[in-house]
């Protein structure tokens, strides 16, 4: 894997400083050296800490900062597949031709086509998710501020959208430790986020409904995508990555065995995918309102 | 408690759907009446869902969506009191400055005194709270959109941001069980987010260091405004507040006894304002690629 995006460990876990605030702890030695001001010295870990899949109370393992941890039994992730909700009212329409759109130009950007060689399927994948982390996060965002200039409450949708965003957000750390991107890549990501970025944030403001469809349907695409992916893998027409490692960040974040392969990662990804399709299929037919059906950590489909 | 700010139980908890997806299930009945698409029906929590404070596995209460619970001990919510971090580096400066201007406004907005009364407290506190919410979720949107683009890991400070800004729409969905805003508040809240949240993606976009510096003296506020709200209940200044019953959202999100006292609820929001305080003057001095040391949930300030 590249330096740079290494899963690090964490320096200052379960570190606990029981004494008291005192104005000299907290001031700065010297306000132009920031790295002498050691700020883990200064936190102590809240004595009622809740237990995450990832916690030292939950089995020893790392801390973690993750909303929420996808972890998938084999025959689960096997059995997902291909999901198409037939487009019937307006916004619906409007959505599922968004992301026709939006996907030709995807396929000629990235080259996408019957011919896919590893390195293109990585393009392809890292493209698409680094578009892909952005609406759950505004969208989360949005009604965040709205909950708080209306004063009214969210009803749990924020919880699931950042889940949604920070799970995107996972799929390409992981994949960028197959590739590093080179100048080209990086700047049309640029380009991508900033145009992406505010077109969604004015269009969840105008019409929520329609933004959550698109991304159903654009997670119906994703799932497509990946069952391709597996499918060209089994064929044998990814040979690279037969018998590729998996990054340890991977493993511990699907909580996947030491041993898994590129096979048992695309298939957790694509579970992933299938569960924000659904969701955001979901949220496109309720009122913004209405409270949020899905528990937190929800990642199983129907 | 004034409606639509209830706290309502949740509907569909612990509903599992055991059967695999079906094209059936998914389409909607009738597109254009949202009210018959139960989305519960499609929705089947995690096997491996974690145990939250909140969570039936810990303890057999509701689910909740909150990232964490502040959950503090007598002990300590006392211990906490108001504190000053000196300004010295330039963007210290700036940031404290920036809040005794930003201060000064509010307190002829809300017409902070000598001479406060229920009213007055509340209409500042809800003022305050509206706009707090607000430097959490921006920030942590900004360093969501930077990992995508320049396809660089968080290293956890995402998480923390969130907890702020969460628990601060928690103060103000607290706060709102005691007063309905009239118009006239109402307009000055959607105004002034206007004005702040657009001011503050620019300022955090130019210079992180300043607007968590910004925050730190904000909270450092905070604490003192609860600090005098504390003195003057205790000295009988707001006789309507000495045996008002708390609302069950409160009771719920700091864990307190059902006869806690309207004491106890600013003792904990002023223990939450401190440790607000506390992280953002930490992450004032450290470089946004440094890890964050606070790990998930940590409230207690040293
Ligand atoms: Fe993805
Ligand atoms: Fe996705
Ligand atoms: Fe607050
Ligand atoms: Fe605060």
């Amino acid at each position: 894997p590249p330096s740079g995006n290494q899963f690090r460990s964490r320096r200052v876990y379960g570190k606990c400083v029981a004494a008291p605030a005192s104005a000299e702890k907290l001031s700065t030695p010297d306000p132009k050296d920031h790295s002498t001001y050691n700020a883990a010295d200064n936190v102590m870990p809240h004595p009622g800490l809740r237990a995450t899949a990832s916690s030292p109370e939950a089995g020893g393992k790392d801390k973690s900062y993750w909303l929420m941890q996808p972890i998938y039994s084999k025959e689960y992730v096997e059995s997902v597949e291909p999901h198409h909700q037939v487009p019937k009212a307006f916004f619906e329409k409007a959505g599922y031709y968004g992301v026709q759109a939006m996907r030709s130009l995807f396929d000629v950007a990235t080259g996408y086509g019957h011919q896919m060689t590893e390195e293109r399927w990585l393009r392809r994948i890292l493209f698409l998710e680094t578009v892909a982390g952005v609406p759950g996060f505004v969208a989360g965002m949005l009604r965040h501020m709205r909950s708080l200039r209306s004063m009214k409450r969210d009803r749990g949708w924020i919880h699931t959208l950042l889940e949604e965003a920070e799970n995107e957000r996972m799929h390409l750390l992981t994949f960028l430790q197959f590739r590093e991107p080179g100048p080209l890549m990086r700047g049309t990501v640029l380009l991508g986020q900033g145009v992406f970025l505010n077109f969604y944030l004015l269009a969840y403001t105008i019409s929520p409904r329609t933004c959550h469809s698109f991304v159903g349907y654009l997670e119906e695409e994703a799932v497509k995508t990946y069952t391709r992916c597996i499918k060209d893998l089994d064929a044998g027409l990814i040979p690279q990555w037969e018998k590729k490692a998996l990054p340890e960040i991977a493993i511990k974040y699907w909580q996947l065995s030491p041993d898994a392969t590129m096979r048992d990662l695309l298939l957790a990804v694509r579970a992933d995918e299938a569960c924000h399709s659904h969701v955001n299929h979901a949220f496109s037919h309720m009122k913004p309102s209405e409270e949020n059906p899905f528990l937190p950590g929800t990642v199983h489909v129907p």
